[in-house]
């Protein structure tokens, strides 16, 4: 199958976004696809403001995104858009590095006021970047995500329908990657 | 193959828009594919503006959006976005006209000052419509659409370089249309 | 005081857009502004849709938006932006035909999760217009604006109140433009 | 007169839209405003990026943004949109930092196609943060900024003269701050 990086954008560790992509690698990886997490916060903070593009963790960070077949770009809705710091690795990748890319945007914030940051702002900077196939994402309300005492993740039933939709057209569209690779 | 709506937004009948959407149909046809054109400006202004679903054009066009499987959707830049007719257009089509639609923005303008038009005006409008997949688009300026004295029209050899190139990755994205339906 | 257009961008006879447009007219008469109604749907569709920048009906328009200090510009939100009319009327008005003029930007809508379609859609078309000062604007869901039997208008209490404080702020910004345009 | 926080966005110290900042700095200063410089690179990554309110630079740059009348944002174009960098600090601040802020919004990229990324990106983020009035912004090319061997600043002249006018209108729009602070 395909090769995921699963980025989550949140500067908080107990974030929900993280704590949601991991729960959302778990159904990629029982459809066979290979999953490599990635939580932006966890790059040193020096190597992602320091506009140092050799800087080894941004190095490192450059090559997942170029072996990949596919990317999910989870982001806290801040200020009405994406977060800074998720934006702060995006700044330091090739302009093209999601060139050839299946990308799955998802967002969480606490108002459905916000639910359009993800076409409106997200996907524009995505596209710039070249992405092939931008599926369709999700925007998950904060209060859908319950975190239980042994950090295990709840999500409200209609919200993971609707990721279960978003991420089974997302592997679907990554099952395809292969095919146009050769045709390319 | 597929079939393909070509829809030109252009409230002008000697706009550049219209004739390059008209010329891109010719490759789109010697790839195999049906072609159907549809330029706004033939539908009676009176449907298109007076917000009745029942108009026997509206009905005629909202059956077009439904039996094809890509739409190219070509759009002058007015005012830093796309124009008012194509979006009047759009309006009375159903929320989720585009769902498992294969899709093409396009757009022409006479300055490089409004490429951006596309990716954060118009695609987040084919995006809430459900679109499947929105492939990336390509922004032609006026100056590089010459019409000929014969009505043959000649465009610049590197915009005709970069419209070959998302042509024929939409074309491959309509290929493998098929292979999501029978698996969705 | 300032003279004022209120343009309401609906399709529709019967909507909230335009009926609330009309309903907070008398609010900016009661501060002593000269309110000038237009709705975009009573302009002929053939002079909106044909592109004619000379027909009557377009010149009349233009010449409104010229005299005036101050816009308020009322929109539906469809498939997550303005309206294809509101725009089509933009689209047939000079470049710069807001320079100077202070802009109050509303928007109605079914769901709150289409509020941002004010700031990412609707504000930069009228900031490439050259609008000199955008107030902040507001979205008021459908269900908060009720119609009597009468044909008299209610707006559920903290949406009349946040729509109070957006005219407010639009009729003070107002009152600062004749000192703009004696320093400009 | 006023005072004004002139805020640059880019995270590399040698950046075209630092020097262009504090190049314009001395034009506010001559007209009589005091300017607080603010280069977000200075501000410690760890800060920045840690998601921590109470950070001493967080505090510290919290204090600026709410004592001061105007600000003037700066930022690099980077994949379409505003830095990351930048967007780090502005999700720092408090939802409605910007309330009763006058606010001048500046890019600078290398390609013209770019120049949207003002409206259609950063200024929904200044709205969203309450922004009493965002005045008319600039985008300069890089080219058009040129730095001398001594570290002067010369912009070309159609460029500075862009400049000076959206500084000037800024200027004016800060003049009439306090009228509506009393009025407010």
């Amino acid at each position: 199958m395909a090769t995921v990086l699963s980025v989550s954008g949140s500067p908080s560790a107990s974030s929900r976004t993280n704590r949601l992509l991991r729960h959302l690698d778990n159904r990629l990886t029982a459809q066979g696809h290979e999953v490599i997490p990635l939580d932006v916060r966890t790059i040193p903070a020096e190597a992602l403001l320091g506009a140092d593009f050799r800087h080894p963790a941004i190095v490192e960070a450059t090559a997942l995104f170029a072996r990949v077949d596919g990317i999910v770009i989870g982001t806290p809705v801040y200020k009405a858009a994406y977060s800074g710091v998720l934006k702060a690795l995006l700044d330091l990748l090739p302009q093209y590095a999601l060139t050839g890319k299946t990308v799955l945007p998802l967002a969480t914030g606490g108002t459905t006021a916000h639910v359009l940051a993800i076409d409106y702002a997200l996907r524009p900077v995505l596209s710039s970047m070249g992405a092939r196939h931008i599926v369709q994402g999700w925007f998950t309300l904060d209060k859908d995500i319950a975190v239980g005492e042994d950090g295990g993740l709840t999500v409200a039933p209609a919200a993971a329908e609707a990721l279960t939709q978003v991420l089974d057209q997302f592997s679907e569209a990554l099952g395809r990657t292969p095919i146009l690779a050769a045709a390319g």
